[in-house]
């Protein structure tokens, strides 16, 4: 936790990761403009609540707001961008539109790393926490890859269109076929919530949909299954373009 | 639960699956060599408990005898090889050796049915149980699955090789990758435990050894992630066999 106006300023000024805001509902004075700011400017969820629900975290003067740090260190998509090209490396991305199981995020990152992807998209709301049991899940594979948050995932689709990376969504009925999809090139994987599937406007601001085959009489796998079995084909094509 | 010698006879010659059994430690009398015969014929561990572990289940008269039921129905492994041969199928097998985690289980269940794989090949001991939480987390695919539990995998593995079917292990530092390894042929794929991996007398009767390839910095796939991909790769071949 983050009690206090100067602490969370200097934290957020220097980078550090922050998860989540509470700020008292009828603020006033100091610095408060100045949170609001940088809590927007970092995609940081700011929620208005009571005292009681303050004075709950902690006993300390905490001049109306407490954060709670974040376990993993988030980085802007764009940055993760120009990191990656400047590494000289073809994006291969993932987004989590919805993934809501801690355990299924964890398993997907340590997939995407074993892959060679270098990034996580996550919305700021609606997906699972990073929490002490995601990063048990990851093995560790949270450490090691960006991790962007973002307040829209249709934003997010516009930076990365602009940046010439395309946009694969997987989705159950899509007639395509995951091995019929060029992973070859810069490109993000937009994996849906595990009952819902990937919303709507997402799929259509994408590039191409497909699905996973299926042999038997059911119809999905779970959905870090799906998305290991993904990663694997965009690795595998990936192998056999670089020799 | 089945309370009682003669219920749990009648359980075991209907052939309704059974978890475990426990007995009173110093039972004598009416139907207990039976009761142990049975119990021996259908692979169920018999533990040997005093008289208030018996009593701590039920307050019913239990006569020395409580069995936990099993939440799926359990069939012998050459029962399950002739129900697919009868179904002109080519056997394709999971055995599990010493996954305990129940998640992975449900998981894997999951993608071997989403695969067209027939069969879960699972020790009496050693593994994690097929709980509440392994169906749910199999989303019923559980249900759509022969499981056979055996006392002894290195038995399992002979009946296979009788049966004309190929035993492959997946291990991470074996130099084959597993998309050059021929499942088209009837086999039968060993996933080991999450930590200590395959057992090494399993591995030294598996008629080959495949590692799936990865491209990060980091050292294996969670192992639910690992048979789903591996099942993907089975079923690809056979899909494209089978033109």
């Amino acid at each position: 936790m983050i009690i206090g106006r100067q602490p969370l300023i200097e934290a957020l000024e220097n980078g550090r990761g922050v998860d989540k805001i509470f700020m008292y509902k009828n603020i006033n004075g100091d610095n408060v403009q100045v949170i609001r700011q940088l809590a927007r400017a970092h995609n940081i969820p700011l929620q208005m609540v009571p005292a009681e629900k303050l004075n709950s975290f902690t006993r300390a003067n905490h001049q109306g707001v407490v954060a709670i740090a974040a376990l993993v260190q988030y980085t802007d998509l764009q940055q993760v961008i120009d990191h990656v090209a400047g590494e000289g490396k073809s994006p291969l991305f993932v987004m989590l539109d919805g993934v809501t199981d801690v355990r299924n995020i964890g398993a997907i990152a340590r997939s995407a790393v074993c892959c060679g992807a270098q990034a996580l998209i996550i919305p700021d709301k609606g997906v699972g926490a990073l929490n002490e049991e995601t990063m048990k899940s990851s093995a560790g594979a949270l450490e090691q890859i960006y991790i962007s948050r973002v307040n829209s995932l249709a934003q997010a689709v516009d930076t990365l269109h602009l940046n010439g990376i395309k946009v694969f969504t997987a989705e159950m009925n899509a007639p395509a076929k995951v091995f019929s999809i060029g992973f070859e090139e810069p490109c993000c994987i937009i994996m849906g919530n595990e009952e819902k599937g990937v919303q709507h406007f997402l799929s259509k601001a994408a590039d191409g949909h497909f699905s996973i085959p299926i042999a038997g009489d059911f119809d999905s796998f779970n959905v870090s299954v799906a998305a290991g079995i993904i990663l694997y084909e965009a690795m595998k094509q990936r192998i056999a373009a670089n020799g």
